[in-house]
């Protein structure tokens, strides 16, 4: 029996122009829903006004003279990236794009933009992201899908970080709809430690693991941790800055799913087509759907 | 602020006798389901078998002189740490329970039994573990929950190994119920090309990436790896090991959820209560419900 | 050819009485210096002060009650050891031991101690470990050996902290003998932007990733991340908490080799064979060598 | 104290132009040594005859139409780039260049090249890669630098897989010059196991794990597994691929530094100059220093 390993000798020893073609991270036909077949679709209100919003926001925050592009996650994220290939292949060439996690890795080889990564470029010129949920002063949660890692470095890494989501996302305060809490990365040796922490010492009593579907046990991160979702009461969220260092503080804590202070603009797209633009000097604009 | 770091200053200097508890890993009480609560309620014929199968499978096989004992996973195993309870304190005292993962962690400690690790007790006694689906020939498939790495080493560590399930799990060819196929961790960065080597040399063309729900993108392992879920057609499951060893063979192959020829018997519980034993000889046994 | 995973199949299927003998992690006895021999030899002086600093720290600090002790690294923990055996079988018999790190599991599997993790206790009575320096107000410097993560949760976790180590590490301010700088523990992919942040806002120009010399590229600590070391000038090490802090709150950071204010007491074996002793209000006493 | 996650908003919002520059994985000047300081210096015959290795390898295997090209790591690697390079800016420009490890991911974006990774592109056109011995058959040992992991699915990934080192690698049998024995990756937890497998069953006696020097306890690798040196005496090294398909089946080992027959030739430097090239049908050729 010959043993794969062995079987490549058979490979024929002149190959001929082979064609460069990233394999998009080689997954099903499926699951690589090409931009183009997302796109064109009848769109109902909302997904326009997604559409609209990551439109303004790369409209007003992606220069031309940009070279480094942070490329975050969620539902409006793909429209970001349509836009930036909107802007032509000229602009595109020399720019490189880093991803948050293995959606965004997908789209930007999709698109066929060029990938490089936070350990080379770090600093980043713009930084688009998408969030669980976006309060009155721009503080957010981030971290339903446990990248809220990378995501915060590439946030911290960008000297312009916008956030773009959808009219769900906007509340005045953190805690409004997003139920679960704050996800909290922690190693997975000091999960009881920090979860007794959270629930005697720093006031969320129903901080939890975050179990897996898929796997038996925990959810484990792209970096090998475990997930503590960990909700607050209001007071803590109304300035959730000072919740958000004390829990970093934790030994055995690598990261917390609030971004405090560091959006400098928000992008909603609400049902009925219009867009919310928000600022960090706390303007509020709305601009209709017929104008956008 | 006093950040939680110095919070400890606080704390009494002189203690009072403290209480030794472990906390059963950290879990809410809801999900610390106590092997108490379990067992006893009205069971129905299946759960009964369960049952049966277990102690059955604990009464054959761990004997009074084993000390070093792996416990695995899966909706039987319970039964299997009760009636190792019921052995005896005494019995108990001197023995060192290895689990598999963390539900059988937390079994063990809940049970007050002495965790041990692998690393320290490379060579154990017995283990008795769950499977996803057991063949004829007790080839069986396992990694459904994306632990099959470490329970194969406890399987291949152990002088005894035994597998106890329900009925359904009881076929005669692997793949018969178990729809998404042979379980394979493989590190990261090799997915695409172990993907491409299972797509297009081994016969598996519709080997997928596992994707998480409680976390975007793949699922991650306890190991850090990925999982790969690849169904083979029925004439690779007549014998498995020859697909298995070329798996495994495949560099950035961790391990593969196939276990061929580990097991010295299985029990099975069934829907009217009985018991089915088979052994590695072919023998097989099926007990009534009345007897067990 | 039988393959490996097979071969267990000829293990004789009755076992005699197996002896139940943890490996002490499978090292090549060279490795594994038993304490026996690591003790008994004519001491010079400061061996003799070593030890007696271990001697006198276990004596004030581990007391009959005390059920969950953390152990940590260091030329002086193997006296420890010796000296928590000391205390006797029946004491010892209900206490579980939690190591730091290879070198503190190995000493308690060796002594025949019972080991524990910190997700099952995490809540200390005492902790007793080593340090690369230690200041007059008991602020100290770990991570020479890239485990000051783990270290720092034992520390924390424990109602007591207690430090020992020999005359070199005690110094009036951090980064007195003690050249490399603040070990940092990162992420692997964001060490780059952790670098840029230490090199042009936190005043450490000259912090690197610390490279390997048995493998290629940097050291991968036990939790799989990168160590940066950082050395900061005097004035930030007069009170080392504030630099700790904002490295610490640094996105990519996951621990900072700065312990502040978690030590009670610290025990320095002196050259002429006498102990120092300083506690966290400032009082320092020596014992000298007839006395010890 | 403004904490450092919040001083980017100082950052003027009006950035000028920037520079895209890769910072070279943000090490020091010193140890960046860029290719071009290494190369021109007066080269010793050994030196002289490396690069020629590497030239006539690049020379050979290395086409135009190649896109996909494998970067490997050891002391003759730096000339394979620079010779790359020399192929010119217009036949690079549209490749993509797949480090094994650190030190050639650095190579790659000191020299201008594009980066890429092996998940992205599964096939390989060519890789070239050093070792740490190679026998008449063209088998070599790996993994001195605990990289072999990443280096062999690199090597199977690739239509084609050249080998390029100096004249102490090449011999007539494993083993010979490299003393420590074949590098083995294992999951941490199965150490111990695969120790005693090794020890007891596949015939290596001494196999021990590699412990670190600039961290305590065994060395990590990328992939956060530990190292196992085996060393093998001469017999088993006559035809190693038996041997190292019987290592890599152990359950616990991800990858064995033993690769049989993957390599389509060898190039060597020698002492005096010249090199000697051997193909994988047994053909062996010395260009003289003056030809080279």
């Amino acid at each position: 029996m010959p043993l794969p390993s062995q079987m490549h000798d058979d490979i024929p020893a002149t190959p001929v122009i082979p064609e460069i073609k990233p394999v998009g991270l080689g997954l099903p036909e499926s699951v690589v829903a090409r931009i183009n077949q997302i796109l064109p679709k009848p769109m109902d209100p909302i997904e326009q006004s997604k559409k609209f919003a990551a439109y303004k926001a790369v409209d007003n925050h992606v220069k031309p003279e940009d070279r480094v592009i942070g490329i975050g996650s969620g539902s409006t994220v793909p429209y970001v990236v349509d836009r930036i290939v909107q802007q032509g292949e000229e602009v595109n060439k020399g720019r490189v794009f880093i991803p948050t996690g293995f959606q965004s890795k997908q789209l930007i080889v999709e698109a066929g933009l060029t990938l490089g990564d936070v350990d080379q470029y770090p600093t980043i010129d713009v930084t688009l992201d998408g969030a669980d949920e976006v309060d009155h002063a721009l503080n957010c949660v981030k971290g339903g899908g446990a990248c809220h890692l990378r995501e915060k470095v590439l946030a911290e890494a960008a000297k312009t970080f916008i956030l773009v989501a959808d009219h769900r996302k906007n509340v005045e305060y953190l805690g409004t709809n997003f139920a679960p809490g704050v996800p909290i990365e922690v190693v997975p040796f000091a999960y009881a430690k920090v979860l007794q922490n959270l629930h005697h010492i720093l006031g969320s009593p129903k901080a939890t693991l975050r179990m897996a579907i898929k796997k038996a046990g925990p959810v484990v991160s792209d970096n090998g941790n475990f997930i503590i979702d960990a909700p607050f009461s209001r007071e803590y969220m109304l300035d959730p800055y000072v919740i958000m260092a004390q829990i970093k503080m934790l030994t055995g804590v690598v990261e917390v799913g609030l971004f405090c202070k560091m959006a400098k603009a928000a992008y909603f797209g609400n049902p009925d087509g219009s867009v919310t633009i928000r600022d960090l000097e706390g303007h509020t604009e709305t601009i209709k759907a017929e104008e956008t």
